[in-house]
């Protein structure tokens, strides 16, 4: 293959082609370090066109490409297989913000900006980028579109889904399909776009987009409630909608195990204690006085078992970062079963209810810390145990999964709500998914990937 | 093809085919009366299960099919051609409201339901389903999903491709593709619906939906005011969206020309006279005096040239009536060339002024008459000329178009914004559209229906 890799390196620089065990080390091992890859090199081109030359070159060697941007995916959609003989190709040197349009609110930017980057570049021109996630310094738009990112404004904005308008992709035969528009309705023909959002690299690589922007706020109203049921936080949820409209750009519960690990992590910061916390906030053009006092008038006519309003920023910040602590928390308690799951808002109270009660009857003793975007239907259900002596958790990982997918498929939700499908899911996802849905994705991926080059071992 | 229809009426019954040139009238030419069709006959099936089998009998026929919802499309999308060999499959009798979730703000109906029934069903529930055209009385969900539906309420809640969460369709084999799933957030895989919607009937029947609903408002506040020019729209545009963030509902345009039809046809309704007049709608939950009086302190810090807030419903009414009596009122004047297009909302006063003074150039004395969703960067824009004893307008159509489109396309903008492509611009789409996406498009049309049979002859 060294012949393969100086006809690389003449396209990129072979200063860009990263071959020793140190130097690809922070490719090779997905970020929750499951999955330990050995790639036959690390590629890091510089543009689009350097993508689309070294795309064609792959094709012509047969070479297979697993795209990569801010190794962030957790379930191992970045990591290639052991083989060494397919290639990392990271996308950190394509990092231009193209253009920033104010009076469209659109922000076009290479697929190597970090989230970070792009949020900060639309908040220099007095604009927001909503997409909010914990790995926002480290994970980068192309990463973000190709799994559909979610996070905690989703509510209020959408998924990555909705916030891209333009793409640039380079196919799997090396072309470049440009369309980095900037236009909120067009209808001519099919939108290709959505193909290649979701689809994990596994349809071509995402080299640049053109995304959303909307007014930054000037006003923020937050509360940290405690209420006796998930029931009761789902009915908030609709009360506060009704209320607010689109001022409620979050509503994230954490349940009472969930609020126990805070404690324990960070005592100063977790004053609260309730069957489920809800974290609520409004956002809003105009004067931060007049959005706080609607909220506090709002609440005062509420039942709450606990509760406190934000008074300043930092009080504000304070609650977030509970929030935001909730992963690192849990981390140091030890490992657990992770779940992304997702069912109709409606359903939150039955899969909480009917699941714990099922793993509780399975696996005595069992603890779940469940949090998320209850707005979005989408919690986050951790399984560890409690049991003293238990050092085989993850040999009960397919049991616990079944459970819990069950019962989240009895109630017509998903088994990957915002973290995708990667290494993780791929066989889950076959015994879960319509078989018809899947026929068709294969039939999509043969189209466009006939020598199926693009990210192969994942899902497609 | 007797034997045929003897076969379609042992699925759907023989009293819902429709061969009579009386019976099959309404379904043969298109709303706009340019593309009249003789079809083989009509066929109604009742249920998703009928037309799955009708569509497995007419691909071993080699029948094709033109699906047709309310015969509303304005450019002949839903209209067969004159072979009279193509069967148009009428969707009228799939009419069932399925379910309606309040704590999910989800929506399930089938195809065949109008966009007014599924209105008044969330209304019913206390939920808004924003989507709103002029024609909602006649057109159905399931057409308005084939052309990813726009309107007036874009600017808040996106087009028909934001309002669907699910779908139901039947492929071209006859399978029955069931994704009609209610959730916010789903990465299982790539997002087949996607493929559908927009794409005029051409890769399958859609047969039911699931939507978004949101919560109805209880205030609503409006505006009617006039600009200078369309750069002054543009920037209160912003400024409006800046203060009152997603509360700004609606902001539609219409021009000095368009003022003057709407004069000349209901001079009671209309006092306003300015180059440019912005109807605004703010919506919000809680107490509609408390929107308007918002409203009118925000205006009153505007340098206006004309202008009126509403001050009862009535009053919103009459604003309304002016916006949705245009298309009437201009038909009323004769026919003109119509474009439904778009560009980035910053582009809009360059489309406005160069494309006016080019179309000038080359046709003497011709009158635009502009109008839209100025918030979508989305104007239709008709011409027509006042030169007296002009008879032959539309021999200049293609030169009038090609002056358009070129405008709009050096403005990275769209010659099809939320009309859809049909018949009427199919030749303009493949003029103007990339090559390569239009070759995208075809490839997953073959994966998708080999025989070519559903609704041949438009785009793709």
């Amino acid at each position: 293959m060294n012949d393969f890799l100086q006809q690389l390196a003449a396209i990129i620089g072979p200063q860009y082609i990263l071959t020793a065990a140190a130097d690809t080390a922070p490719f090779t091992l997905d970020w929750r370090r499951r999955y330990q890859g050995a790639p036959l090199a690390v590629a890091l081109p510089g543009s689009t066109a350097e993508v689309a030359e070294l795309v064609k070159l792959c094709r012509a060697r047969k070479v297979a490409i697993v795209p990569q941007g801010g190794n962030t995916s957790t379930c191992g959609a970045a990591t290639p297989d052991g083989s060494g003989r397919q290639l990392i190709v990271g996308m950190r040197r394509l990092r231009a913000i193209r253009a920033l349009d104010g009076d469209n609110n659109t922000l076009t930017v290479d697929a190597g900006v970090t989230l970070q980057e792009a949020q900060q570049a639309a908040e220099a021109a007095g604009r927001l980028f909503p997409l909010a996630l914990a790995s926002q310094g480290s994970c980068q738009i192309g990463g973000n579109l190709s799994t559909n990112a979610g996070g905690v404004a989703v509510l209020r904005y959408g998924t990555m889904r909705e916030l891209a308008l333009g793409l640039e992709v380079v196919l799997p035969d090396g072309r470049v399909l440009d369309q980095l528009q900037g236009l909120r309705k067009d209808t001519t023909g099919l939108d290709l776009k959505q193909l290649f959002i979701g689809a994990e690299g596994q349809l071509g690589l995402i080299t640049a987009a053109t995304l959303k922007l909307f007014p930054l706020p000037s006003a923020h109203a937050t509360a940290m409630v405690g209420v006796e049921d998930i029931e009761t936080a789902i009915a908030w949820l609709n009360r506060l909608r009704h209320r607010f409209g689109d001022r409620l750009t979050a509503f994230e519960v954490m349940d009472a195990n969930c609020q126990q690990v805070l404690q324990r992590h960070h005592p100063s910061l977790m004053p609260f204690s309730a069957p489920w916390l809800a974290l609520i906030e409004l956002s809003d053009g105009g004067d931060p006085a007049e959005l706080n006092d609607a909220l506090v008038a709002w609440l005062s006519a509420q039942h709450m078992l606990d509760g406190v309003v934000a008074q300043n920023e930092t009080e504000r910040r304070k609650l977030w970062t509970l929030r935001e602590e909730i992963s690192e928390s849990q981390r140091k308690d030890g490992p657990s079963i992770k779940h992304d799951i997702a069912v109709p808002t409606s359903a939150l109270p039955r899969l909480v209810r009917d699941c714990a009660a099922d793993l509780e009857r399975a696996f005595p003793g069992v603890r779940i810390v469940a949090f998320g975007h209850a707005g979005d239907g989408n919690l986050h259900y951790n399984v560890s145990y409690t049991r003293p002596g238990n050092a085989e958790l993850f040999d009960d990982e397919p049991a616990v999964n079944a459970i819990v997918y069950d019962h989240v498929y009895r109630l017509d939700g998903t088994l990957a709500a915002e973290h995708g499908v990667g290494q993780l899911k791929k066989d889950w996802l076959v015994r879960y998914k319509d078989p018809l849905a899947l026929e068709l994705m294969r039939g999509i991926k043969r189209a466009l990937d006939p020598d199926g080059l693009m990210n192969p071992g994942k899902w497609l």
